[in-house]
């Protein structure tokens, strides 16, 4: 790793650190991508609850994002999800991780070994080595537990998320902690707000961490809202909600895309009662410059574009 | 690969052939190793049947014995087998090889890409791509269907084989057939007669090509015999035997131990009904050489010693 290239930790997990890794990736940059280690869904949640594993998914999303082509086959191993008999469901990244947890007995040196098979550029941390789950208080009272209940809530209702926390109290790991002293940029998102980046701010050691590190802190706005989570959220409640995690002022750039994807992109989103993120900027905290650029991908889902991400991201850093 | 390496072809599976490679792999050999394709016990059989892969498991031995030890945390995940949850039982090395099989959509590709990422010394050929089944007749009249029920024998009955056929009728694999045609040594076992040697020499193609073959042929006698399958074999009966699925006058050479484990490790092997293969060599046939010297590993099981038997084959090869 070159000595002159800029120290980056990205914070999140799911699918918004995994568009954001992928196009960081061919930058010249020194990546420390934190991943959350909350989920308890599908696969991942199989895995953990029987075999008592750290849970894979958000590692696996990061190591295939920072993965070389050089690997394709094992990259395409890493995607490939078996779709009948006792593995259905299963991803085959995170049976490879859980194995690989198993036979190195630590979460770290399992990602660390994967990392190099798969010839990742930069580290992933995960921002615990605690087994833990998320829980959420609703407005209206009600604790949900596990978060994959928040994320896909069968809690039908409006009602907002008061607050969220880990149970047990999970420290940070230690090396996530120094990858965010030494940085020289933090990234926070884009991803969902309450499971995949909060999660990480939730461990203890980090939100301290991020709030002494001198490195200029970037915050990048969703698109979309997500219901049962972010429900009639415009730009500045996200800032808002990272902020109330961590401590006010604390973000130096806050990037929003502005370019507006058709309506026939956004009338998919009704059913699941998605909306735009409106930009309401003047309700951004003055101490963050904000950068509204296009970053919509040009088709299909409405989503971060890897490449205009990663090219505003570079815009700042240099 | 240099030119003047012997060309060897082994044919077998299970622990005999994983045994024999990994003694092999250290000798300037050329190593063709030509699996079975009927297991259907366990792991494997899970897999093939809920899958619908081609069976890993003497692959996945195979793969291990010839691979280097530069690739230390890939072959221990290839040897982790799952103790808990839904995967209990499941071998990883299974589980990869099945995932490799989806991606690539080709049994002998998968294999390859396996051999190229475990860094393995050779090349591994299942003897068919058909998918079939081992079926058995015994003495009694009994039909018998599938490798496991032969290998751990529900019939508990002392009544021999009579004879073993696969079903569908399988044809060989074409590159196993080549390797044949071009080997200067073919080896036949160590390892169970009718459910790890002869359901190669079943697969249409492999029985013409081994005669046709100017390659010597050497056989490994095994030690043991086993319940249900060679109750009661002599050495020569064993030699009979392949020869029947054969020709006469096949073999070259016949491999055999001489040396008599202690009665200790002997007993252990009452419970399974397995006896010490008597050594009655004036029933051999009399065109093939026979090298008797002491092949016993020196505690344990009473399997053959991986260095002493590859020597004992490397000295017959130079």
């Amino acid at each position: 790793m070159p000595k002159n290239q800029k120290k980056i930790v990205t914070i999140g997990g799911g699918t918004g650190t995994f568009v954001m890794l992928s196009g960081l990736r061919d930058y010249p940059l020194n990546i420390s991508a934190i991943v959350s280690m909350a989920d308890n869904g599908g696969s991942t949640g199989i895995l953990r609850e029987e075999i008592g594993v750290l849970p894979p998914g958000d590692v696996r999303r990061a190591l295939v994002a920072l993965s070389s082509q050089s690997q394709k086959i094992l990259i395409d191993l890493f995607n490939y999800r078996f779709n009948e008999g006792t593995f259905n469901g299963h991803s085959f990244g995170n049976i490879f991780l859980a194995a690989l947890e198993k036979i190195t007995g630590n979460t770290q040196k399992a990602i660390d070994e994967a990392s190099k098979m798969l010839d990742v550029k930069g580290k992933i941390f995960p921002s615990t080595l605690t087994k833990c789950h998320l829980f959420a208080q609703l407005e209206n009272g009600k604790i949900i537990k596990g978060e994959t209940n928040i994320d896909i809530p069968k809690h039908n209702t409006n009602a907002p998320i008061k607050r969220v926390w880990l149970k047990p109290r999970a420290k940070a790991n230690p090396q996530a902690i120094k990858a965010i002293q030494n940085a020289d940029f933090i990234i926070l998102g884009p991803g969902d707000l309450y499971t995949s980046i909060i999660p990480n701010l939730l461990c203890s050691g980090i939100k301290n961490a991020l709030i002494k590190s001198k490195a200029k802190k970037i915050y990048i706005v969703n698109l979309m809202t997500k219901f049962g989570e972010t429900n009639n959220f415009k730009a500045s409640d996200f800032v808002k909600t990272i902020e109330k995690y961590t401590t006010k002022n604390l973000l130096d750039f806050i990037i929003i895309n502005n370019k507006m994807p058709t309506k026939k992109r956004l009338e998919k989103y009704r059913e699941e009662k998605a909306q735009l993120v409106e930009i309401d900027e003047e309700n951004f905290p003055k101490t963050a410059q904000i950068i509204k650029t296009d970053l919509l991908r040009p088709r299909g889902f409405i989503r971060h574009d890897p490449n205009k991400l990663a090219k505003t991201i570079f815009q700042i850093v240099f």
